[in-house]
């Protein structure tokens, strides 16, 4: 268990914190590049608080709308050129974790003279890691990515279809701003989908990492017992502040290294496959999570089945008879697709009328992107070819 | 729920980290000041190994020996002087809590021309909080305070019998390096003293906080379950390293803010009660902890008794007839009392050969250092001077 942890971001959460959102950017400059996404902000009139608190701080804004939901290179290239003509100081994100990833890959790019898609992991022979990058604020207005308190960002090519990642200090926001209320207007369907993506976050590092992680253990389970207590709660009544709070912290701890620190985790192979599947089909990264996860849990847990016999006991209070009773393990997967089936989440490809035609495609571009030594794609335990056709295919 | 979060603290964790010291220090300057205690990590070889990490690395070292197991203001003021003859650049911390606690004052008060007393908040009308220190790094050889990893200290006045605290942003140390490996020659008693003492930090938080905080419930029942799990191996066998890592890392968790996190703590009360009996016993710390915290949980279990059901329920599965089911709570209560007194810590000051005659004194003391507006010791709930005589009393 030897590991470095170190997350400089400052937290800010609590109804009602949007308005001091001037206040905090002040300090990083005086004038901000405000990232957004569909519109929905401009809409519910969130965009319009968030200006008004800058204007009144002297902060004046520059705009880069039209992040989509699956953020585009286009996208950081064309936020980057406005941050620049209008010589911004600092990025805010104001929108969910798309937002929030194009704005934090804008806030290295500003500073990058080459094009920033060399930032993005995609398996080319060189990737170039900024060392600085504008100070980032993230507003999220929707709880699932965790992004707002983490230094990754997912990032797509529209032209060379590949989806994928980077992650590297300079890219940890200065300021998370965590206000609850602005989560109150998300629809059922995203608010389900969030809470698939957090849970998602914290079983990837839960069943991928490595033995004898008993804190790490105990608090991912506390985030997913939290997350099927308070989610399902937020979906019913989208208005009860209370569950909107638990389900939006619950997301910003799944993923800013309290969970992970010290897990030793090897790989996040269900996100690895469903970014090249959301590649092609621009699909909900979540949607695509709660498809894959299921199916892929029953592959890991031939290999690993003692972690998942004590994830049946503590999420779902199932007895085994052995620490490597298979029959619980797979019960205990059983309960999960249950509950992601319960919040309306996917559960098969063909729910969202996918076809096994480009599986072999699929798990061909999964490995181009990130392989091991063998070739495999990294997880535990690491996955041939043959393997993620395997769990694709059982999720059709 | 409404909160901020902020630890810029870079933690390096694993065995054999001790020999990455220099190197680490070497980013914050060309000279340090290496603080210690009574000598124990002299005895061990620790001491000399940090030094040649650092003399090789071109760091030189001054030296400020015999931090005591309370640490006193003057030892803070010998520090400093120390620091400012020699021109050092960075105060690193080898040694337990009392250790880091004086060598965190110390980084500040080399900045301060005042006296530090003045930092100390002990019911002085005007309470000098700094805002620079220099860099701090902490070693810690003992798993048991978290000082490595938050910004507060703990330090006593000898001349008026005086114990309490700071904490403030500037005391966070830039790096806190964690080797387990230090603490496998951690005597039985000095080991199970830490278990107490960290499991007694996230208690304090756990049921003098708000309603309504599912994941940090999770946290702190998952650091204490730990502790207790991890707790007893390593002090059955000290050098069981792998029990060592988990418990230094309980240690670490308990108190760098994950689990307090939006728990609106109110008050630590009965760490406020401990500093005052052991202003006047020069008492081990957890001693006084272990003594008094179970008192004070029966006298709080009436009071806020769902969540003392809900301690004795997720930690000691115990079955509660309602959520206010008291006789539950206090069922979990003598559970957790006789787990501290199977890793032989005191549960009554007559083990300690302390009697009752000074209880109106630590009471009044306690209240003079720290009261609310209703003259009543922060708490949940908040103790009059009857109610921490009552405590004291029951622990006799």
């Amino acid at each position: 268990m030897n590991f470095e942890y170190h997350n400089p971001t400052h937290l800010i959460f609590g109804a009602g914190t949007l308005s001091q959102l001037g206040e905090v950017a002040r300090r990083y400059g005086k004038k901000a590049l405000l990232v957004t996404g569909g519109g929905s902000v401009k809409r519910s009139g969130v965009f319009d608080r968030a200006v008004a608190s800058l204007k009144d701080a002297g902060v004046s804004v520059a705009e880069c709308s039209g992040a989509e939901p699956n953020p585009r290179i286009t996208t950081v290239r064309r936020g980057a050129k406005i941050a620049r003509d209008e010589g911004c100081d600092v990025i805010i994100a104001l929108g969910g974790g798309s937002t929030m990833d194009a704005s934090k890959v804008i806030a290295a790019a500003v500073l990058y003279d080459g094009d920033p898609w060399d930032m993005i992991f995609h398996g080319q022979e060189k990737v170039y890691i900024p060392t600085t990058a504008l100070p980032i604020i993230t507003v999220p207005t929707l709880a699932a990515t965790g992004s707002e308190m983490n230094c990754g960002a997912v990032i797509s090519n529209e032209e060379t279809t590949e989806k994928s990642f980077m992650q590297t200090e300079c890219l940890y926001p200065q300021v998370a701003l965590l206000d609850p209320e602005l989560t109150v207007s998300v629809p059922k369907n995203q608010t389900a989908y969030g809470v698939c993506d957090l849970i998602t976050h914290v079983t990837e590092g839960y069943f991928n990492g490595i033995d004898n992680t008993p804190i790490q253990d105990r608090f991912a389970e506390g985030v997913i017992l939290t997350a099927m207590e308070y989610g399902p709660k937020a979906i019913a009544d989208g208005s009860d502040l209370n569950a909107r709070a638990q389900v939006q912290w619950a997301a910003t701890v799944a993923l800013n290294g309290w969970v992970q620190a010290g897990g030793g985790g090897v790989g996040f192979p269900v996100h690895m496959i469903e970014h090249t599947v959301s590649a092609y089909h621009d699909i909900t990264h979540a949607a695509g999570l709660s498809i894959i996860n299921p199916s892929w849990m029953r592959f890991a847990a031939k290999a690993n089945t003692a972690k998942f016999v004590q994830f049946a006991e503590r999420i779902f209070c199932l007895s085994a008879k052995r620490p490597d009773d298979l029959e619980c393990a797979l019960t205990g997967i059983d309960h999960f697709e249950e509950f992601l089936k319960s919040i309306d989440c996917p559960t098969r490809f063909s729910e969202l009328g996918i076809d096994g035609t480009l599986i072999e495609t699929y798990a061909k571009e999964t490995l181009r992107i990130i392989h091991d030594e063998n070739g495999k794609l990294p997880g535990r335990p690491a996955m041939t070819r043959a393997d993620i056709i395997e769990v694709l295919r059982s999720a059709l």
